[in-house]
């Protein structure tokens, strides 16, 4: 019973949980230490300077030395990367433990050295490379049930515990995850998700209550606003502007993000510096913006001083900053007081931060650590809201509402309005407005909050990719992009108009030769097997089952086999030939050839390494060419055999090109009897539809039965018009000649 | 511009909304009358007894009679019916402008009785079929793009702004309907769920501030408790309780109303005296619930006056109703007072309420009306939690927290996670946790609510069918279904195992006879096309289209043209006897025979029936058996034409045989080349998989390319092992005898 699913998925959550909390204990220490620091050296603003920026550099360049050495591939969100997982790829070293250590601690020091960067994404990927290891643990117990589908149902439910025991919302996880990792969601799936992301929320939050931080379990960024009037229908205009300015914020990110990275990457003398010092680049950068946040510098006009979680509480506060009416005004305690500068207004602070911040998180995300960018872009968001509900607040000091009954305008609930748009418009989906009210304890702004993600996410989606799917683009990573909706031609172009033509194949009664040389000439993972006259698809094979054939035909024990008999056939004619009759002698000889066959053979076996491993395959005149093949060639037709047997290289030659000759028997080979197929009229909308469905990465093209193309995923480059010519060439070698090849049954 | 998506969304909100809450208007009114008449009469208990029970009796029998006469598809909820339309399959009438008008009046009446029914199941029938009238509507207008899959798309939309509108719920409404209508859910659909939900709800709750029910925009059924300690961690164990407790209430509840069902089915005398008088057995039902209801009768000790929304309203209220500590407890006011039996505890009244309730909604929702059961079984759900937290409350006056600060346990807390549960085991849904969120514009029980709805569903699935599937099993719908989780035999069943190796096919030399004896034998839709010598499956071709091949090869115009070559020969031949040499009057009499032929043409071009569509095929024999037929004919082959050109019956019947004789000439046919193919070694796992992904209902099985079996969804029937035998009986004719023909290439 260890292999049920419950069980794997409650040790998950519970772990996750665990991985989760102690993250953020450690981060939370790391900055009380930066404060610490920054607080003891008052004395000296130089020393204090020094200090606050020391410390992120040293953190910063730990954790991308870190990672670099321990696994690169810990870099960046992991969002990407498991999007493209889920989609049925085969990213090695994604879900290692070296990662998982490398990741885990990354993350850590990074977020532990104030950066404007997130935990989000990176938890997605820890998850999942939780639930990997848990898998293989728990399979050591025996009794689980190994399958590729249920791996990847894993790894989406682990998705969703890693956004869930993050934020502590599990909705809100399961819904984001599913957002950002899928294109079909199975709804059988969909409990596994709840399930895990509930348990590990409930675990990170009791965690919290143990520790005595919290007296019971409540929201991570509780929000107090009044229940019974939380808006005013007038207000809704406000609300949708936050929704489209955001909109056009989050594509402005993912655009400044990708231009940054594209920028660093094209300057070849920049580039070639940093590259020789890797850990060059992210110093610089986190030199660059901890100057500016240094608190008494220009750090003082952007609240500088205040971690990232430190901003987005007082952000969502329910008091408005504004001064309303008189000189009264709101006194600002605790936190809030780095909003209040005593020179600039407030209005001026929040415009500072939300500019200097939204740059510096496009920056931030772009060195190589594990970082992710939801958090930052969560915080600009608020911060936004905050603006625009304090400028509705100093409009209308009285609130809206005209019906004798006060409601000032909530500033806090603007807050929320735009953190979810913009982590919305930057992310494409719409749960984060699910993950607000988790976050917050608060569903009273469902409407606005509703409205302008929608809006967000209407004008983002049109004007850029999302933040991952623009990685996945930067990264090239094998994933099928979206088509998009609204675009009609999608519906007119044909598979015909997209599909190669020149499909490498092997027919049913090809001879050996043939196979070598498909199998000399390209890299296809599996190879179309056609009706030798008819062209018929059969099915397919794989490259691996048709080097298996080509080996068992030309390899060691056919040879030795071929050896056998012609010593055989020599010895029986020499003891023909030297003592005819004598039968006593014949069997001696015979004896004599068997032992030597049996000592190559022993010899041998030690060089397990055939020689189809190293050349594919072996015909003399590779020998010259390849010494290691021709030291293995001499090793089993040693020249002392040789001599014995009288085989010359002329000989062996032949029964290469003979054995080449004979057709091929297929009767063991595993063959695909349904590879998958489309027609000629299938339009690109439904093949997308389907590669997406069924994860393929390539289907053949079919008339009444006759292959007469491949469509398959482009596997890298050629980013620029991903979006119509998404499906393209494999490299073939081999024609079909359509036109030469009538279709005759 | 007509035809974008957004419009057609944001116009089916706007109709939604408009719908539900004239329908919540009408029902207020409708309930408002009978509180009006049973208060009016209060001198009188015979004759306010008499009016509370013939106003539901006759708006019941009323809405079934209305129902029946109209459109008795609009009977029950519509979500069964809906999750298998949105599966592919084509059901009659479901859409239509009639079934709209059966379905809203019926609903508006069956509701407004006060009977313990709901309105979400029907408005997701009503969203679908106003988006199918919508759309028909609107490609009136033109450049709307006709697409089934757009079709299904908008659907899902539509069942989303059903839940969305019905409750206000976008959010929980989007994600419940995917998950009592979809298997597997394209997430680039999910946005234009969100889009019409939330644009829905917002004109709904918008609609209710303008008509001044209230100041601004809030939740439908508002709580109000507190937020800073909204429950104590150990009052968890309590709220799995009431979770594992409604699971099992919910699968009670879905077996209960089978078993009524089918009760009533099986008692042949009883059905027999209902079906006859199909308006009794609604009425009597009505009769029964409303008299046990009846304020001054029983119905006092279960609340019986309040109608269903106000007993919501009540259980939800934070206030605690048992008596805490001393006698003062809590002044019942308003429609509380109803909970507050001068004689009897008020947990009595809850069990009360609870046990009868719970099997008169069972039997409500099986009246034939336009009903839903998911408000019924939330009440009840509710009422359930507050007993418990009554209990609790009772249990702990002082509440649960040691730390000096008293918090006391809100019952009400309690009958939110009740409501949560018990829904969601009925539905086997967990998104009920997001509907009662957005209902309660509360979200601080986000965990408790999540613990017992997931220790809900484990319970409820574990042991009975989610009510729309019970439903769907009733009424033998052809819907898959699901294979259920943690049942390890599915991944060993193969396709072998259960694929129909008989699999009727015509081969690609086969005559016209053989198309005809098929089409005669079988009512295939598609039908298998193989090569003929190698049985290799070529493609599918459908029936419709042998149809016209065949009708091709014997119809009108090839007999007129065969009558035309006869006459010419004829003519030539007895021209050449009368007037031999003569080319003036030869040409003469072929311009006679032509207008005879166009005469003849022109006659019969309104007869537009070809013969194949009344009898597939026409042949001598069948002359005497089809008078139609006969008839037809004899219009073709008139008498008067027979007798000047000489043809025989018998010669018409050679010809025929003649025709048949012929082999198919396949050019001109369509021929999908790729019907989906599976191998004998997928697992049934897969298949199902593949199954539900592409929306199949049948796949061939071939082994290199030869056709061996097909599998296909079972239409109807056999319902007892539908877990396993999924996969089952077209009906078949022909044999492919796969022993007899070995496999030559």
């Amino acid at each position: 019973r260890v292999g049920e699913d419950w069980i794997f998925l409650i040790l998950l959550g519970l772990l996750m949980a665990l991985v989760s909390w102690v993250v953020d204990f450690a981060i939370a220490i790391c900055l009380q230490a930066q404060k610490w620091m920054y607080g003891g050296l008052e004395s000296n603003v130089f020393l204090q300077y020094l200090a606050w920026v020391t410390y992120p550099v040293v953190l910063i360049t730990f954790s991308a030395g870190f990672t670099q050495i321990l696994a690169p591939q810990a870099v960046g969100s992991g969002i990407p990367e498991m999007k493209t997982i889920l989609r049925g790829v085969v990213l090695k070293e994604y879900l290692t433990f070296k990662t998982f250590v490398a990741k885990v601690i990354g993350l850590t020091c990074a977020l532990g050295s104030g950066m404007p960067l997130g935990k989000e994404g990176p938890f997605v990927h820890i998850a999942s490379l939780c639930a990997a290891l848990l898998s293989k643990f728990m399979s050591l117990f025996g009794g689980i049930y190994e399958n590729e589908s249920r791996n990847i149902e894993m790894l989406a439910a682990a998705c969703a515990v890693g956004v869930g025991c993050c934020f502590a919302a599990p909705i809100g996880g399961v819904l984001f995850s599913i957002e950002v990792t899928s294109t079909f969601f199975a709804v059988r799936n969909y409990w596994r998700g709840f399930f895990a992301a509930t348990f590990s929320a409930f675990i990170f939050r009791v965690l919290a209550v143990w520790n005595k931080d919290e007296e019971t379990i409540t929201a991570l960024f509780k929000t107090r606003f009044r229940l019974d009037f939380p808006f005013d229908l007038q207000e809704l205009p406000a609300f949708a502007v936050i929704g489209i300015a955001s909109g056009f914020g989050g594509a402005l990110f993912v655009y400044l993000n990708r231009l940054i990275v594209q920028f660093i990457r094209k300057q070849k003398t920049i580039n070639k510096f940093l590259m020789k010092k890797r850990l060059l680049y992210p110093a610089l950068v986190t030199l660059l913006v901890s100057t500016l946040t240094f608190p008494p510098g220009f750090g003082q006009f952007m609240a500088g001083k205040l971690t990232q979680k430190e901003s987005l509480v007082t952000l969502l506060d329910n008091r408005t900053w504004a001064k309303q009416g008189i000189a009264e005004g709101f006194d600002y305690i605790g936190n809030s007081q780095a909003w209040n500068h005593p020179q600039v207004n407030v209005f001026v602070t929040l415009v500072l931060f939300i500019v200097m911040k939204f740059w510096m998180s496009a920056l931030a995300t772009t060195i190589p650590v594990p970082c992710g960018a939801f958090m930052p872009v969560f915080v600009i968001g608020a911060a936004f809201g905050r603006l625009v509900g304090e400028s509705m607040a100093a409009w209308f000091p009285d609130g809206i509402h005209s019906d004798g009954t006060i409601y000032p305008i909530v500033p806090g609930g603007y807050a929320v309005v735009g953190a979810a748009a913009l982590s919305g418009a930057v992310t494409h989906t719409v749960s984060t407005a699910v993950i607000v009210f988790e976050l917050t304890g608060q569903i009273s702004h469902i409407l606005p909050v509703m409205i302008a993600v929608i809006l967000a996410n209407a004008v983002a989606q049109s004007l850029q990719p999302s933040l991952y799917d623009s990685i996945i683009r930067i990264k090239k990573l094998p994933y099928l992009p979206e088509l998009g909706w609204g675009h009609h031609e999608k519906y007119n172009i044909r598979v015909e108009d997209i599909m190669i033509r020149d499909v490498t194949y092997i027919t049913l009664n090809c001879c050996y030769r043939d196979l070598h040389d498909v199998l000399l000439a390209g890299h296809l993972k599996t190879l179309a097997l056609l009706e030798s006259k008819s062209m018929i698809l059969l099915g397919s094979i794989e490259r691996a089952q048709l080097q298996a054939l080509l080996s068992l035909q030309l390899g060691r024990p056919r040879r030795l086999e071929y050896l056998r008999d012609r010593a055989t056939a020599e010895k029986k004619r020499l003891s023909m030939v030297s003592h005819p009759g004598s039968e006593d002698g014949s069997q001696r000889v015979n004896q004599e050839v068997r032992f030597q066959v049996s000592t190559v053979l022993t010899t041998h076996t030690e060089l397990n390494v055939t020689l189809f491993e190293v050349s594919h395959v072996w015909s003399p005149q590779y020998h010259t060419e390849l010494n290691v093949t021709h030291y293995e060639v001499s090793h089993v037709w040693s020249p002392q055999y040789h001599t014995k047997l009288n085989v010359t290289h002329y000989e062996i030659a032949e029964w290469e090109e003979n054995q080449l000759d004979e057709q091929v028997n297929f009767d063991n080979c595993k063959i695909d009897p349904a590879p998958f197929q489309l027609v000629e009229r299938t339009s690109l909308h439904k093949t997308h539809t389907i590669f997406s469905l069924l994860g393929l990465d390539h289907a053949y093209v079919t008339s009444i039965g006759r292959l007469i193309g491949v469509v398959s995923l482009k596997e890298v480059s050629d980013t620029d018009h991903l979006d119509v010519r998404i499906l393209c060439i494999f490299r073939h070698t081999f024609t079909v000649n359509t036109e030469a090849v009538p279709l005759q049954f």
